[in-house]
């Protein structure tokens, strides 16, 4: 039988109580591309809006094989285990090619799943990479209002994915694995400017000494690229999240950062610049869908189409003639 | 003193009879964001529509240290001797972010960018990665003008780079390091689906061996995804860029796969629906471009970015209001 449909209140009520089934389908209702569910999640997130802000909201990135899995789940693991709620989103890039993602999965973190204080979101993977990031940033709120003191937000690396976890995120830490040469080459600039903390992830067995050697050469690429060496020195660290060392200094400089912040004022900078940037993220996602649903717009689609497909017009042309349909429209 | 304007004509005729200083000058107009440069370089891709299409169009993408600017160099330089012209273009994924780019680079490429049958053009590495790939597809078609028989478009995975580049190309490459344990992870269902084919690369010294064995990984691999042998075991190859072994039979395979395509009426296929995948970008980007000069919504964006940033009312709520202001100004 179908479910039965909620109203927004009761959406509110259920997230607020901690209902971890209604809480499910919220997150559920903002990943929606239904237009009727959209306004629904709008007011859901307005309502809900007075209990979010509250969470330490860390970004997690790092490149395939650098153990994000693993960590996540010690760091979670010792974050509910010290009283906290934990919830745990992911950002896929891969969402604009075919597939499904192995981030945000349960089964690579059972542990964690299994503790009650800790939320685990599969992630949704349908649309565009812009879209599924705006559809973590409202999850992130929704999990904030339902009571979860720490976000841990889940993307791959390298790629525009950082760039949009680092737009949510109050600290960014990117895992690396300790192959520091190739590494060193893949990080760029941009990326060492927007990551807050660096961690040398696998730091155990025979791979110590590597771990070591990488995460010096990190500090000298940092010092390098800010001119500053006091600054940064405490941004790179080494872990073995798989022996669970090293993670609880990882969150001891994750907390330290976040604490600064919140001391300086930098942290509502931080967030007030991010709201900016989301505000004008959404209207461009919202409009980008109004042009396929546009009445003149599906009028001429088929047709141009068709003139495009055997090159009786170039792409750019149709391309003008769709946007001058789509400002005709708006007159009628 | 200021450059002299160029009229299309003038465009026109430089691309056409081969002029590099011209050539040049009309990537930089299809780069534009300016929307008379924009107009005019939508002029000048119509003009040369009917000398496009002609190139083999080859998409290079790989993990930072797969070795890609030895690898293009190498193949690059096996090109132009056997009498080919080869453009180098890029489109660089963390356009996002701040920073430049070590992708499309000369100066990594020196025996190559010396050679007058090679063209090499730096990344543009402003805006959005789909503008960065829209102005890549518009470089191309250009370059296919000017007379170039074969283009290679490099991009570093992982990430949804890979997805625009399979999107502008008739083969898409893959390279991949030897740590076949990490990259198998690393290695998206959906990302060898797109590949064409895939080389381990640096099959040379003390990792010649681990080649063979994380080919031998990638065959499996792609066999238990596409649930055939026959058909894709010709997809992996091992290479070493480095001492010029293996790169041969890279190309040989690229031209088999270009020459099937061709013979069975695929290529035409392929270019059609990358056409029309194009035209939809386009018409996206410039919509996207629309709202930040739009009128209206100009004329509200302060104060609602200033609620935005107090709290005074949530993303959402704001971003619904502009959209309405841009309905509004139609109707002006």
């Amino acid at each position: 039988s179908p479910r039965k449909t909620l109203s927004i209140d009761e959406y509110f009520t259920g997230v607020r109580s901690g209902d971890t089934a209604v809480l499910a389908r919220a997150l559920t209702l903002v990943e929606s591309s239904n237009p009727q569910h959209q306004l629904e999640a709008e007011e859901l997130l307005t309502q809900l809006m007075p209990f979010t802000g509250k969470a330490i909201r860390v970004g997690i990135t790092g490149t395939p094989g650098a153990g994000k899995s693993t960590f996540i789940e010690a760091l979670g693991l010792q974050l509910v285990r010290a009283g906290h709620r934990v919830a745990v989103l992911a950002i896929d890039p891969s969402s604009g090619i075919t597939g499904g993602s192995i981030l945000g999965d349960k089964t690579r973190m059972p542990n964690l799943a299994a503790e009650p204080s800790a939320y685990i979101r599969p992630t949704a993977s349908s649309g565009t990479l812009g879209g599924a990031a705006r559809c973590t940033r409202e999850s992130m709120l929704v999990c904030e209002a339902a009571g979860y003191d720490i976000v841990l937000i889940e993307t791959v690396g390298v790629g525009q994915s950082e760039s949009y976890v680092s737009h949510m995120t109050d600290c960014l830490v990117a895992l690396v694995s300790p192959a520091a040469g190739d590494e060193l080459q893949g990080i760029k600039r941009g990326l060492l400017e927007v990551v807050d903390l660096l961690v040398v992830n696998k730091a155990d067995g025979e791979l110590r000494t590597a771990c070591e050697v990488a995460a010096r050469q990190y500090r000298n690429a940092l010092e390098t690229i800010t001119g500053s060496h006091a600054q940064h020195e405490s941004k790179v660290y080494t872990a073995s999240a798989l022996e669970n060392e090293g993670v609880d200094k990882v969150w001891t400089a994750v907390e330290q950062h976040y604490n600064r912040m919140q001391a300086n004022g930098t942290l509502t900078t931080r967030r007030q610049n991010q709201n900016r940037h989301w505000l004008w993220a959404i209207v461009e996602e919202r409009l980008r869908q109004s042009i396929y649903t546009h009445p003149a717009v599906k009028a001429i689609r088929p047709q141009l189409e068709q003139e495009v497909l055997t090159g009786a017009i170039s792409v750019e042309s149709a391309a003008r003639r769709i946007l001058d349909a789509y400002d005709l429209g708006c007159e009628l």
